[in-house]
């Protein structure tokens, strides 16, 4: 995809090459200060303040049996973050990052709250999509609004860099339809263990996607999301939409949020240009998206825990992208004999 | 290798195995926190306060014109990391990390000081090891006790991880030579471009390679070490050995750190458990190590620079494991249902 501000790029090498460091040694970390300059708009690359977000919502595909754990666990996980025992909890805090748990759709009582989890409930639940659309048309663009809304509103207070998460039991098999649904590839392909299931089972949920892909027979983007999404994940790509409106990069997470990133690049491709993938999962649906979306992830350590972890854990390379661009001495201002060979 | 230390090793697991995430789903992240408890003989890791050390040396084979920088430019570069001004000095005050530099052999006037570099001078400048050996024994030995001392100072300082970096034109070729021999490759397969050489001069590099094992045709690890080694490169060598007696975790850089640790290995086997491997760089060499070594780097982005950049850009995965060790809540603690299938 073409670059819309090579002018920045342009301005970005031409900065890097002056640093005293043998030219583009520095690798990947040197394109990722680049594509900070050329989303950001600037010829001075910031990672912080950063925000982590991470919307929660729960799926009507576990009747079937889909996941390792009960669905009960996307409440308790929320909880768990939210008083700071989760990974995402304690990365956020290691690294600096301000944390917002966006409940979109948990089975949670409307009734209640939970301390540090915010509510914006469209709906508890979605349907379950080997009988049903799990969304309406509707339910699913208010979720995409509360996706957008949340952004703009880290967009008013200043936020340089977005990392999104996600917690909902069973979402990695609707992930899985959404994958296969528009990337038109065999559910075999791009159906994984999820949080760890058996052989039975994992045959059982790839027999499951396959149904839910007969159920709905569309490649169109906003039907496949509607249909085959959760709130969480319709969520997720408004907020990389909205993200991508206010020039913040999005440093993806795993296999459920860059599902999320492919809708989200369907319905508007210029968000493309925002994305930096942090990772690659164990699951393999996920490589095959962001080979499809031509991002190269920067972590390749096994990781499958979504949440925003890896994301996460890939964010001081963001900051030493940026710190080195911004601090570093040019070989003229340092005093540095430059190369003789090239 | 066996785990000395199995005990450290299975109480880290069955630690990690408790915490609120699907299990093992942070991949090589855990694996590292494991290698953290297992090396400093814990179940409270920790990599705060670390210590990044760079040692500096000169190398009389720069005669043959194997570099593309000038001589001139290992000072001029201590001079830099000193002022702050190059990527170590960055990346070290990014992440808390105390920044040591160590001239054990550079060509500056033995009068002069640099401000911020300390003096352990055992030689202006290695000999051309075409002709004759870089070093004599005691000259070699000496680095090597200058590498050891530094450590046992850092050690009673405190210190829980030692990142390692090296500066000196010219030593890619030197930690060629090294690889060869010990390892016995062809010295085309472990000789790369350096800090960025033309074909011509990367040919003439490995025919330098070739010349330097012909004259000096041993496998004796501390003969190879004297006669094709450098001087930061036996105090690196040293400072992991002493390292590894003081447990402390070894996070290594590029290839360079990385033929120091393959001497340091070969001297004293056991430094092995020390060793965590930071990235794999565009050094051909880099990967023969590291595979010989059985290290699997976290990063692989391309780099190329030294000066324990690379380190420092792993180290964060490594506060990232320490973190979730310490940090994380269990399923009992959480209230969270564990998993109903395994």
């Amino acid at each position: 995809m073409q670059n819309i501000n090579q002018s920045y790029t342009d301005a970005a090498w031409q900065h890097l090459d002056q640093l005293t460091k043998p030219l583009r040694s520095l690798g990947r970390v040197e394109e990722i200060a680049a594509q900070l300059c050329t989303i950001q708009h600037t010829n001075h690359p910031q990672t912080k303040p950063r925000s982590v977000i991470v919307f929660a919502g729960d799926h009507g595909v576990c009747e079937e049996g889909v996941s390792a754990f009960p669905q009960s666990v996307t409440i308790e996980m929320m909880k768990n973050m939210a008083s700071g025992g989760a990974a995402v909890s304690v990365l956020s805090i290691l690294h600096f990052a301000k944390l917002r748990l966006i409940d979109v759709g948990s089975l949670h009582p409307k009734q209640e709250t939970i301390q540090g989890v915010e509510r914006r409930l469209v709906k508890k639940g979605t349907r379950n999509f080997v009988n049903e659309p799990a969304m309406t048309p509707e339910e699913c663009q208010e979720a995409i609004e509360i996706g957008k809304k949340i952004v703009r509103e880290e967009y008013k207070e200043g936020t340089k860099l977005l990392l999104l998460g996600e917690m909902g039991i069973g979402n990695t098999t609707s992930a899985s339809a959404i994958c296969a649904a528009i990337l038109n590839t065999l559910p075999e392909q791009v159906t994984g263990r999820g949080t760890g299931l058996d052989d039975q089972a994992w045959n059982q949920k790839i027999e499951i996607v396959k149904k839910a892909l007969a159920a709905h027979p569309t490649q169109n983007t906003m039907e496949v999301l509607t249909r085959l999404g959760g709130l969480e994940i319709a969520a997720m790509a408004g907020a990389m939409i909205e993200a991508s409106h206010q020039n913040i990069p999005i440093l993806l997470d795993g296999f459920i949020v860059s599902a999320a990133a492919l809708v989200a690049y369907k319905l508007e491709p210029s968000v493309w240009h925002n994305l930096i993938a942090s990772h690659v999962s164990v699951e393999c649906g996920h490589k095959i998206i962001l080979d499809d979306l031509q991002l190269k992830p920067l972590l390749d350590l096994d990781m499958r825990l979504g949440e925003a972890s890896g994301a996460l854990i890939a964010l001081p390379i963001l900051d030493a992208a940026a710190a080195i661009y911004n601090e570093m001495a040019t070989f003229e201002s340092a005093n540095v004999s430059s190369q003789t060979q090239s």
